[in-house]
């Protein structure tokens, strides 16, 4: 155990024997830290880069896209290795509470014990992480916090978690954790730290010399050549009580804006907190904290670690044939390469394409060259303005009980096709502004209404009054599936008032 | 009235005086000739070059693509001002055969008196005329003939029925009558005919010296410039007499094959004209019969015609944007050039594309360069192969009484929304092996079960269990919606009885 820790401008791998004695290190302290350790996962953002695939209310993190886990589990799944699931805080927006949770219920395992923290108001990470840091501390004065983007891809967890122990040591010292990565290449989508002198060769802990947004080509060249400086992988690690001081020093409204929430009742808070946070100018924690602070440090690691931002970046995750084209879904093709071909359902046809992407979802498809893959953002900006819901939510939903798929939305009347998986129920519901026929096509399912109980099978209907009281249960071994039709003159999903749920909603 | 018709090889236009001089003609014999005019549409092929717009059981010629009516239905309302709608023959196949008479039935005024000839196996042209010929020689051997295309456009009638009255009057003297488009450009997707000599100057007639199969480019530019080579129209005049007569001689088998269907009752008829069919070689008139005949006399004709034989073809029929795109449905698109982007219903959005098709419809997509649009063939060929859904039938069908639009389809269980017309009914039915679920979203409609009737209004539902007899009839003043909801172990449109019918299906 000598603490002499090699490294050199292109190699921040730990040998063998060093990992051992750091490994000891951080179980030695772990007791300590660990006790005060909570992670946050940002998961506001609405993910427009992979439209339409995502969308607002479908974004990236929740997507299954790799393999089977959607990137928040694959994230959630990671941090249970350091923190139990109730030191979990996924920070979100109103909007995609709803649809984060339902997520979250809805695989095996499911996760019920994730704790959530609503932002008032999107407004970037600074004010989302300080909102969470003051709630936080709130509990415990103590707390060292690790912030985790939700829709990053690593297959490597043990690299990651280890650099976080460490991390969590230098906190409690006071210092501002960020991890920065061995550069692949000379990518512009992404910012960059310089290292600067060590500051403890034990936890391979370095000062952050610099900041740099995303370079020109010209410029990240030049930073990948000169060694020292490594992508800014958007993940921290800091004591809530030294980022709170930090933020009083570099953003005082938002300091201001805690405070001020301070004074409400907690019932009063979510009346004001809006308008508070809405007055804060939106900034990010790498702007408006790190690139000011003298507290930040970094620690290099090597990670297999991809922040997926355009579908043909996804892409490079699917084996291509031999003309180099990946094709996912029913797609028949002639003389085509290079190209990216998705469907979710439906056929296509493409003849002769070259370097382009078709992506078909059940409502919008998408064509374009792929290396004009960035400027979807422009088509779902004048989405946004048109207010298309085909910018919003994907036909498609994951329920805890299964899933919907929506067949047919007119303005006085819907169509979905519903399953439920065995065994489980919907919660008991009414809706104050819509009734619902069922027609069962498969399964055996239980249902009550006002109170009233049937088993209904194949080829049986029933029909749920507005402010009838209803529930459905699976009672089979197979899956139920349903028509779903809905009359009513509002159809919005929030039309729904629960009374017994068995996943907590 | 001196019959000297001023002609030569740039202009076969007539002058004004001759054009009275002949109309003059026409109508002094038309009372003759015309008793026995029968008009023959071809209407037997795939179109399988528009796909996925056309489908197997949605051919080109059913399509709404130009203006508000089919392409056989303006070819009827073409020939009905030469003849009654009764003395119209469509010639098609036992499947397109419901298709194309709901078509007909469908829009208004409906086509009630259209005749239908079946081929009893699809043989290419010349065993469907021959067929056509010797059914309608029966009731009247002098009968003329005249043979028509289902799926051209025209847009200027008079040269057309001008020159059919004048090949009316030909035919009677035993020529096989063809008319010869003036050719616009060194076409080479169409056959050429050469002019030979004058043999009725009154008529405008000529022999026809040559055919020419589509020729090559260079070939074809060599035939426009020559000026007597005129495009092949696909239409015919020759009366049924002297079609069966050269059909003896140079379609012996054929013949034979008709002559076998004469030894048979009507009602065995049925049975063995398919594998007599099955036996004759396919073959089209112009190859079988017209390339051979020595009785082949040529009108030429200058028409605003068009055989739109591509996607790109159709494109022209629309206006273009200022970067010469076409769109046509919800199209939201970024820097598109000479592009065509049409879709039935759902979003398409496009960035950068150059020269590109993309077709969208609600279970298939085409992305392909316009220059290849040809091969959508080979698309087609392939899902023939997997016998693909998508290659069969479009999932929204027009009904006389409304349509429909087929929302999912499973292995036993099968959803429609449908759209019943203010006062039509469907007929009276049954259906073997499903049951229909019926929700109604709109309007009020009278709906007879096994003989008990009961007025429905929007949000109550109904079970049609199999077997049972039922109707339904849009007894109000707005359009009746309604959600069908089917289950059974068969779900063909074919599994229908129908016991009485406003439509005469």
């Amino acid at each position: 155990m000598d603490g002499d820790i090699k490294m050199n401008n292109q190699d921040f791998s730990l040998h063998e024997s060093d990992q051992v004695t750091i490994n000891q290190a951080t179980k030695d302290l772990q007791g300590n830290q660990f006790d005060h350790f909570y992670a946050i996962i940002l998961s506001g953002g609405a993910g427009t880069r992979l439209w339409p695939l995502s969308r607002e209310l479908s974004p990236k993190q929740i997507l299954r896209l790799f393999g089977t886990d959607s990137l928040i589990r694959q994230t959630i799944t990671r941090l249970t290795k350091l923190v139990k699931e109730e030191r979990i805080h996924i920070v979100t927006g109103q909007r995609l509470f709803d649809e984060i949770r339902n997520h979250l219920l809805t695989e095996f395992p499911p996760c019920r014990q994730v704790q959530y923290i609503l932002e008032p108001a999107a407004r970037n990470t600074a004010p989302a992480v300080a909102l969470a840091a003051w709630q936080i501390a709130k509990q415990d004065p103590q707390a060292i916090l690790g912030v985790f983007p939700s829709d990053h891809f690593i297959t490597d967890d043990q690299p990651l978690l280890d650099a976080v122990r460490r991390a969590a040591i230098a906190a409690k010292d006071g210092w501002l954790v960020t991890f920065g990565l061995q550069p692949e290449r000379p990518e512009t989508g992404f910012g960059y730290i310089e290292r600067g002198e060590p500051l403890s060769p034990e936890l391979c802990l370095f000062r952050a010399a610099r900041f740099i947004e995303k370079p020109d080509l010209e410029i990240a060249k030049g930073l990948v050549a000169a060694g020292r400086f490594f992508w800014n992988s958007g993940m921290f690690v800091f004591s809530a009580h030294t980022l709170l001081e930090e933020v009083e020093r570099f953003l005082p409204e938002l300091s201001e804006a805690l405070r001020t929430l301070d004074r409400y009742s907690p019932d009063e808070r979510v009346q004001f907190a809006q308008q508070e946070f809405e007055r804060i100018p939106p900034v990010s924690l790498d702007y408006g904290v790190m690139e000011k602070s003298e507290r930040v440090a970094m620690i290099p690691v090597s990670l297999q670690w991809k922040d997926v931002g355009s579908l043909p970046a996804l892409a490079e995750f699917h084996p291509k044939d031999l003309a180099d084209n990946v094709t996912i879904g029913h797609i028949v093709q002639e003389g085509c390469r290079d190209s990216l071909l998705y469907s979710d359902s439906r056929l296509i046809a493409a003849i002769g394409l070259e370097n382009m992407m078709v992506i078909d979802t059940p409502d919008a498809t998408l064509v374009c060259p792929k290396e004009r893959a960035q400027e979807v953002s422009k088509i779902v900006a004048r989405l946004k303005e048109e207010k298309a819901p085909e910018s919003v939510a994907q036909r498609y939903s994951h329920r805890p009980w299964g899933f919907y798929l929506e067949l047919e939305k007119g303005s006085s009347y819907q169509v979905k096709h519903i399953e439920v998986h065995p065994g489980k129920r919907l919660s008991e519901q009414l809706h104050r502004h819509r009734s619902e026929h069922w027609i069962i096509l498969q399964g055996t399912a239980k249902v009550t209404i006002d109170g009233s109980e049937k088993i209904v099978q194949p080829n049986e209907s029933l029909f749920i009054p507005a402010n009838a009281r209803h529930r459905l249960e699976n009672v089979g071994k197979i899956p139920v599936h349903l028509i779903e039709v809905q009359n009513g003159e509002y159809l919005g999903e929030d039309d729904i008032v629960r009374f017994t749920d068995d996943f907590g909603r």
